[in-house]
């Protein structure tokens, strides 16, 4: 990814891990959802100009595990993301999953979501505002 | 899909829902690991020479979100699952979940997990058996 | 307790267990949710002048686990469920949780939670109806 | 409570929340676990010669939920915890859990666990250690 990536730190819990003493996989989904969260429902994308918080679902979600997380008390997962594919009502999210807090701990899980605007007011999807989109360009994944 | 697929009745639960009042979208990946289950973790599995219980792991998953399930009391979710991709060491699952427990409820979501057997006594993968073979070929997705 | 509770199947999920290999304590609280649901928020209680469905808040809960739960592929768990302490605008439920689908299954699981009616709308506690007073007499645990 | 309790800081998740749009109150179970683990599965602690990350088993659990708890984005809870009932083989955690991260955020959820020690290994319960004792000791709360 390029340096445009947004990197959070997301708690895994104990009871994320399945009877295979691993991160479950939909844990993992869950943890995707955080790091989201930490990205664009924030106080700054909100004065940016942003409504994300009122209605992003996902529309799609592709997942590759690379390698098995275990669990050590107290440790959080850097979630290192970017975006590309912005549309008229929708964009992607990549995700970096690293196996610990660090930029250099190895990435366990590459993944990516599609968000599709909604207004939950209204229950109809939505376009993307020009506020939002100059704000995802802020975050633009490199590519070519 | 084909009629060789397999359904399996899930149920889901309340707390599946989130705040946006709909069937949250780590939790569907959630559903789709109890489909299997009751797929392949079956006393007709494994009197087949199966032992997929002893290791499955999810080595790539892809969802396509394609209509928001609501929750009515006591409903279950039809899952029909069928297999392609069979490989020395992995196979894929192919699901088609509706929304509602019948085949004439409408397909909520499509999605497809790449499984890895796994030896977990000996934390290393390991290769589908013949036998296993044979039983995923009573499921297999035609395509052509 | 008595003839009069009401017995509802609770399917266990695969990821509720934990990295102990049991039922984790905190999905059992999930389950109790799951057979008051299933209690409730009926069509027969819905008709008999209930509303529960629109505001039924845990106030208290006591959990006394008994004995560890394992996983079987597609086994239920019975929960019987009795009412006491009826108030103005709480009453109790009691809780069997079996290990198993049957009557005769251990009774893994004692719990109570004291419920709260409470109207969401209005976002603020309200009285039970006379109609929902009467419904809930015909489960009374008796006691004395 | 006395100033011998632990705090720590646990933080939400946004799927912690029902369809009622506040913490779930099994999630609220889920956030007690994640505070003792901080408490009790630490270097400090095992430095001290516990060992109850080996196997430490809820037995009993009493919740008095006071407030309803929202969201909100990147916020923790403030879980305070003390140490009472140390018998032979458990004891009780009893737990604070404010509404944010500060001492002076209110209660909302007043909680305790009785935990039963066990060992795993030989799958038994087992007793506590005088070093496991000692340390508990410190978190005494003082009650007369």
């Amino acid at each position: 990814m390029t340096e445009a990536r947004f990197a959070a730190q997301v708690p895994m819990r104990w009871s994320d891990l399945d009877d295979y003493g691993h991160l479950n996989n939909a844990r993992a989904v869950t943890l995707l959802e955080e790091a989201r969260i930490a990205f664009l429902w924030t106080a700054k994308a909100e004065s940016a100009g942003t409504s994300f918080r009122g209605g992003l679902l996902v529309a799609g979600l592709n997942v590759e595990y690379r390698h098995q997380v275990n669990y050590r008390t107290g440790r959080t997962l850097r979630v290192a993301m970017a975006i590309d594919e912005v549309r008229a009502a929708s964009f992607r999210i990549l995700y970096d999953v690293h196996d610990g807090p660090d930029a250099e701990d190895r990435v366990a899980i590459r993944a990516w979501t599609r968000m599709a605007l909604f207004d939950m007011d209204a229950q109809r999807p939505r376009r993307l505002s020009a506020a939002e989109k100059d704000y995802l360009a802020g975050f633009a994944e490199a590519t070519g």
